[in-house]
């Protein structure tokens, strides 16, 4: 193996198909980075058998990449990183020079890594689903912003770690939850599909970090999910079990509305952040067409209260209270100047929307308070 | 106590305040700011017993403070500091208004903190030792990053964790060794002064993060030094224990001199930086006064070489290996665009300097390589 490569391409695709690699995977090799150079292109993959990411680049101008002989390796991935970013030049020479030893050089400076063969390297199967949509790449990312946060961080009930995607018809309805809050998000496809499915959200994380604004296709069945855009293709396992039955739990009259400038709210929300009860900021509104105030209260540090001078409330006066972080996270990611609050009652799960935007819905249980 | 002050001042003051205190601290009230108010100022103090901040705010119309009520609380530094900083508003009000519990407003948000009773403050002793020197702000910052980043982190010796400030007459020497390196400056003082103390890296560190660009006078006896500016006064409690003779260290005469631009060879090493054995990166020098070659070598990881192209070099041939880390440091921190190392031999002590100031040396080790 021996090519030679823009610096600043190597380095952008490197990091990108680097994203997969954990830091702590439990197989050496995929601590590595799969070089693989042909006649005319050059293959990238990283991956920790969840999330897996393969990178193609042609020999074209654009990335200045000659092969001059095929092969492959595995190299460490946070050495070649390291390497090609530090690399004082405009261009990069990569070549295999005894075994698995892999001259990296660039300007004055040469290295010589000990790298790992590709047989060690578990084969994954990159085979293309036959179902698939297209998405805009923003689309896409903030459909994963508005629902991943909601999911759950506990292995206990696995299928809450990841985002349900259920797709009936042209519509596509993707769903966060951690059994407290609720995050949904609906949006029309332009064809017709039929799929179920629950895909992790540390793989839809990464995912919103790599994704540009341009279109990805989106191709899935009942094993893995890709993404396809550019020379990139993302390929993330899905989480096994069916998926709870969220639609009855949200409910569809109520008896009061709050509006407010999401701004204001979320300060005041952080301001009381740090009066904490067992590590949880519990926040009350106390509602009425009058005022409406926003306190929390925790013995060993003492009390908050403020006035929410933005606000306008409709109803009978009210008193809820809820985690002070689920209503943050849910404002925070709904991203609109105002946002509206409906309850039908001090112990029954309310909803947050934006005044705009129908198609995302946040949803929190409220708690029960000390007074 | 019940006063009001300005938003910004105020927490500016209890930032500084606050910097002495440890996230560790073995005594609750340390993890405090205590706040003292008196008919016409303020007296914040912040403490970890090691090092002690004070400031004092007078009633004047730069903090636009008006004290309606003397009186004094200790308040959770995180706390009080969290509040203010968030607090939108451009004045705030303090009143302790039920034993201990200290109301804390602004704007339409009003918190009731928790607070500790003065009593269980340690009563610290700010009596100001009788010398005294003044020195600029920015001078004092540069001896302190230019001499405490080569102390010990280890308490083995716990004297090698401190700077040693030794004046004879009007020179003032600052030398700070883990006995692997050693920064050495020299200061001349504006008047004759004879002490030999032994300062706290991190109470200099701190010094050096709160300090202007203005004169500080630093006040000096064998228990304490004071810094005092505008209206704020540092104590730091000093090292026992006798300071080691460093002078006969420092080689007066050298066989061979490299002379390199900083950022090249800083690159380089950066470069270099990930090749460890044991956690440390060695780097060798190989010099002749044809051509100037960085190298590093670890068994498990691979090797690099790198052409030091800025380099020249006067002397016979000569490789010599160090821990590249402490010449990162010490050129880092020399601040110069042309640094001359002097060498006497390939298991001697070499010194580091930049061409333009004699009063400031680093002293480094070399190691015994591989190969």
């Amino acid at each position: 193996m021996y090519f030679k490569i823009s610096k600043k391409q190597f380095f952008n695709t490197l990091s990108i198909v680097s994203r997969a690699i954990s830091t702590f995977s439990p197989l050496p090799a995929f601590s590595g980075i799969k070089i693989e150079a042909f006649l005319d292109h050059l293959i990238l993959t990283g991956s920790d058998s969840d999330i897996s990411i393969q990178a193609k680049l042609d020999t074209n101008e654009e990335y200045l990449l000659e092969i001059k002989d095929t092969g492959s390796v595995v190299i460490e991935a946070k050495y070649i990183l390291d390497i090609v970013r530090k690399i004082d030049s405009d261009d990069i020479e990569v070549e295999i020079i005894d075994g698995l030893l892999t001259k990296i050089s660039g300007h004055s400076a040469e290295f010589k890594i000990n790298g790992m063969s590709v047989n060690e390297y578990p084969s994954i199967d990159f085979t293309k689903p036959t179902e698939s949509f297209t998405l805009e790449g923003e689309k896409l990312r903030t459909m994963i912003l508005q629902t991943s946060f909601a999911t759950s961080d506990k292995e206990t009930r696995p299928v809450l770690t990841g985002v349900n995607f259920e797709c009936k018809d042209t519509l596509l309805q993707c769903v966060g939850t951690d059994s407290y809050r609720l995050a949904r998000k609906y949006i029309t496809l332009d064809k017709s599909l039929h799929f179920n499915v629950t895909i992790p959200s540390r793989s839809l994380n990464e995912i919103s970090k790599i994704i540009e604004s341009e279109d990805v296709e989106i191709a899935v069945n009942d094993k893995k999910v890709q993404f396809l855009f550019d020379n990139i293709l993302i390929q993330t396992r899905l989480i096994d079990g069916i998926y709870p039955e969220t639609s009855r739990l949200i409910p569809q009259s109520f008896d009061y509305q709050l509006t407010i400038d999401s701004k204001d709210l979320l300060d005041a929300i952080d301001r009381a952040s740090f009066i904490k009860n067992d590590g949880v900021s519990v926040i009350k509104f106390s509602l009425d067409e009058k005022e409406c105030v926003l306190s929390s209260k925790s013995v060993e540090v003492g009390s908050s209260t403020e006035i929410l001078s933005s606000a306008s409330f409709e109803g009978n006066t009210l008193e809820i209270s809820c985690n002070g972080r689920y209503v943050f996270d849910a404002i925070k990611y709904l991203n609109g100047s105002l946002v509206k609050f409906s309850f039908c009652g001090d112990m029954k799960p309310f909803i947050i929307q934006t005044i705009n935007d129908d198609s995302v819905l946040q949803l929190i249980l409220p708690v029960r308070t000390y007074a």
